[in-house]
């Protein structure tokens, strides 16, 4: 389990803004991997990321990187309509891809992308709809599976953004937001969707001229479900992304500031772990990790000795307190110039 | 920022339950480290370790391990009665040591340790009190840090356990459960405790024969706080950890199924991200974990292209309901071979 | 204000549930009114009723009880077919009614209502749509009235039942429970519904066979919002009506087991009572309620002069306890025999 | 049970703030009683609260009030130290009395008290506990007599008001605050308190000077519990009240902007009414009484019956939208200038 093999070296296409992100995220936060290639069509940009990153390459080909000795997988970040050809390079050199979403701008060129991973045989490409690795909707997805709340019927999203950015669309809103839903649709109910209607209420006094915002947006699925989606992009007060599903006993729904809250059998709530390895897992990672971090950098940086004999000592007026009854006083020596910050 | 030294190899000392989890965490989460010596009085046990992760190493004696030209670093994760000759050795090589909590088991030891690390004259030791890492207590520090509510005035903690452990004994509540809440108290606080007063109700029918459990505990601080723990660790309901900070103007809380609420101007409640990235960052690091790790066991695991496909699909299905008004029709190719699953 | 006119007179037409619930609510729950007269086709349940009622008469004929002195307002609790006589009638006598939901089971019924209402040239009807009346839909009305969340945008409803009673038809879903959501929209958005769609997902299990459960209504007004209700009468899980009114600037729910919910610059959340008015309101109508009706029976019911008691000892002690520190007992005489329960 | 005795003539003694609200609450919220004495030592404030209310006397000595044939009960809201007087002048005339707290202002006078009634031989006294009657405390008292969640341990509760009134003294935080979780713990546990500690911060930059605020107070009860109270009168963000027992098998709580909360069997959150009757019950009490109210003021306030046809118009298109599928227009007459508002 833990013999790993050897460390994947990744190409990064595209170094905009998410690009740059994923190349941050592959260096310092994932385990096994380490970004050996950047491309971008503005070579100096590439350059600029290259040189902060030991032994990466900068090139402007996607296919040149693809052809580098040290690169096992492609993470594709460009913007959409350059997805097709990298996709087709990776394909190429049958590497793993990681593209973001959307596949394809187009369902044309995903039928054609689509035919050229069965040609290879085998899948290569996974594409970035990230909200099936949220934590809350994974726990929702669980629940589901297990039946316990008889069948999906109808699943309730709601989508909204502080503001859009310039330029945005009244499309934008089904294109580039409500995407999102449509995959959350098709996971969570594992169903295809059959057919779309969308109403526009009066826009919001927030919306830019000529932007039909909010929308609500309803899908009809080949599994029976009716699914409705309010997008509002320019509501200015939050990022707020919440989902309920209800089924045949009961409701379930993640977002909006709880834990999962399901409705079922009388009761609404949320689960309560069961262990400290449930409850502060993350915890325990993140420790590690600025553990790690900081002993790379030369320092040390989370609690010290001084924290550990000040609890002890207070243990041993606790235990003192407890035994004899009354209050008990904690004694402890001055606080060494070490320890001092 | 991302040119990263050379990755940082940690010894391990014990490997029981929680050292086989650092283990693990070392070699399969944590970016820019790895495992390359583990130590356990059982030399079985430290070998079958050992013989699973790469290029490592497996010791009885913990100075051995340190000894290696490839330990940059140490985790003790052996029994407390264990930490202290671990530490010292751990200074002798000058080596910076991840030590799970207690330091010590008590603090006459505490301060030999810390004496010997200012011999050393730099820090080398940090404890492992965890919860300084869980992202709703780094939220609560985070805005005590603020200022904004005012000065801490009291702090409420809960500690609840399903059930104790065999050989559980009363004085352990103090020692091995509230030790966490005596950090968290400094930590959050600032303060040093200055007494300690333990209640304990009549014992709850959970509670093993002889076992004062729950018990109520007070700390007063050189900051002129109260702080209260409920600790209860046979409530049989679920693990639960909450704290409430009670400041000058406002209260805020962690803990009870919400993201951190608080109490301030006349409302309750919490916070919205306010974009994308704060609130999927973690889906965003565990989707590129997810895909580094099938990648690397020679996998695809997450949204494939058909998955890209049929929502381009229903893009375009949707952008005509939104011009053309009305319910569309998604039509979708037959579902290729490859990706049926 | 508090010179009260003379105790209104009030005939009840109709005494099935709905209508012996009203008999009761004016009785025992109601200042300023009594019943007066009941009305009911069956002549014995009628005189049922009246005999549990001082000074109340019976009949069959809701003209005839209207006609009777002691009578200056109607309540019309029968079933809706005989709403638009019972109007009718009490147009002639020029009395004040409260008629329960639906007006009339048809719009054209309706209209003649209104026609013979002008004639009297003043208004008498006012229709049991008693959520208005509900204290969280009268907050999530009084906070659309200040404006600071902006213009409503969507209503999104949800109404569920545990199951439907033995006879329920598809139709009834719209009949007897969306008209509640109509009256919500109607009374919280201020604006009149110009369209229906109603679309039905696969039924549920739990839908007695033929019955089309859940559906899902949209709603369109001439304010330009967009309005939807899942409603569900055999959900199983309990009775939940749910209401998020999206506005330019936030949103506001009602109905999930918080008090009001609003999201709205950043934060999520609720309202925190000022005093203890505003708070313990309820709870001061209760007590006096509870002290009125039991010295009527004869009784005491509340706490006594021995709760006084105890609590002005705790209260000496706790004084002193503030003024000299540590720990002061109570010291209570022992609990006299009337105090004994 | 319908059958009501005759209407309750209650003297309200004291015609302060308290007082006078209690006249507002027999006359206009309370079924079954009417003010028929008022009492201050002030005539002319007497004199005109008696000059509001219909056939109401005005005195400046209990004794003369309680001797008036229409006084059936009395209410007294004087000052604390003229409740012993009050209440052994209704002894002497045999009536029933609800007493605000407190009962009286120390233990001393309350036995007095005490001995009076018992020489009765029967109860006559209520005291103004009214937390016993608040919804939310009522429930929580019901579940733990229901014994569900085991025996109680510990108590934990929050008293916070916005800001203390000019004169108030630490001392107060206790006798005036604290004396409501006094008689909750007395009430909710079954339990007597057998001992007080008070601990204080530093107290609040809020806090007027030399008023020790917050505080926080302890009590040791007969049947083995453990019961704190953070008492914090000068919080400045709102007034808040909670209460979480803590059970063997589980805890629940009260007071933070949900219904009850439990945490129990893995699970936290809260219950689901099961009908309508349990949701909507004040409601229907709140649309008869302002039904009644403006009715004798010879208003009509309510739905009218524009609203009531207006719903079953859209009732009709909803049917047919079921029916026929798509989008159904709703028709509407024009709005009568009767209805216009």
């Amino acid at each position: 389990m833990t013999q790993r093999p050897h460390t994947l070296g990744v190409a990064v296409i595209g170094t905009g803004k998410m690009g740059a992100d994923h190349v941050r995220r592959v260096q310092e936060v994932t385990s096994g991997a380490r970004v050996t290639a950047v491309v971008d069509v503005d070579a100096e940009r590439a350059k600029a990321v290259a040189a902060r990153v030991d032994g990466c390459t900068a090139h402007t080909d996607p296919a040149a990187a693809m052809a580098a000795a040290d690169v096992d997988a492609v993470i594709v970040a460009s913007p959409g309509p350059a997805h097709e050809a990298a996709l087709l390079a990776a394909f190429e050199h049958d590497l793993p891809v990681l593209c973001e979403k959307p596949l394809t701008p187009d369902a044309a060129a995903a039928l054609r992308v689509m035919e050229a991973e069965q040609k290879l045989g085998h899948r290569r490409v996974q594409v970035g709809f990230m909200r099936r690795y949220d934590a809350e909707y994974m726990k929702l997805k669980s629940l589901l599976e297990t039946g316990q709340l008889g069948r999906p019927l109808m699943l309730h999203n709601r989508h909204r953004n502080v503001a859009s950015p310039p330029g945005w669309t009244s499309e934008m809103l089904i294109n580039d937001s409500v995407t999102h839903e449509m995959d959350v649709t098709r996971w969570l109910l594992g169903h295809e969707i059959t057919s779309v209607t969308v109403l526009t209420p009066t826009p919001s006094g927030n919306a830019p001229d000529g932007i039909r915002d909010p929308q609500f947006v309803l899908f009809e699925t080949d599994g029976g479900a009716i699914v409705d989606v309010e997008i509002y992009v320019n509501c200015g007060f939050g990022y707020q992304v919440q989902a309920e599903v209800v089924c045949e006993r009961g409701t379930a729904r993640v977002g909006d500031g709880h834990a999962m809250v399901t409705n079922a059998a009388g009761r609404w709530g949320g689960i309560i772990a069961q262990d400290y390895i449930e409850r502060f897992a993350d915890a325990y990672d993140r420790e590690v990790q600025a553990w790690v971090d900081a002993t790379r950098r030369g320092e040390i940086t989370g609690p010290s000795a001084w924290d550990g004999y000040a609890v002890a000592a207070v243990c041993e007026a606790g235990v003192r307190a407890l035994e004899e009854g009354g209050r008990v006083a904690v004694d402890l020596v001055d606080r060494p110039t070490l320890y001092q910050d």
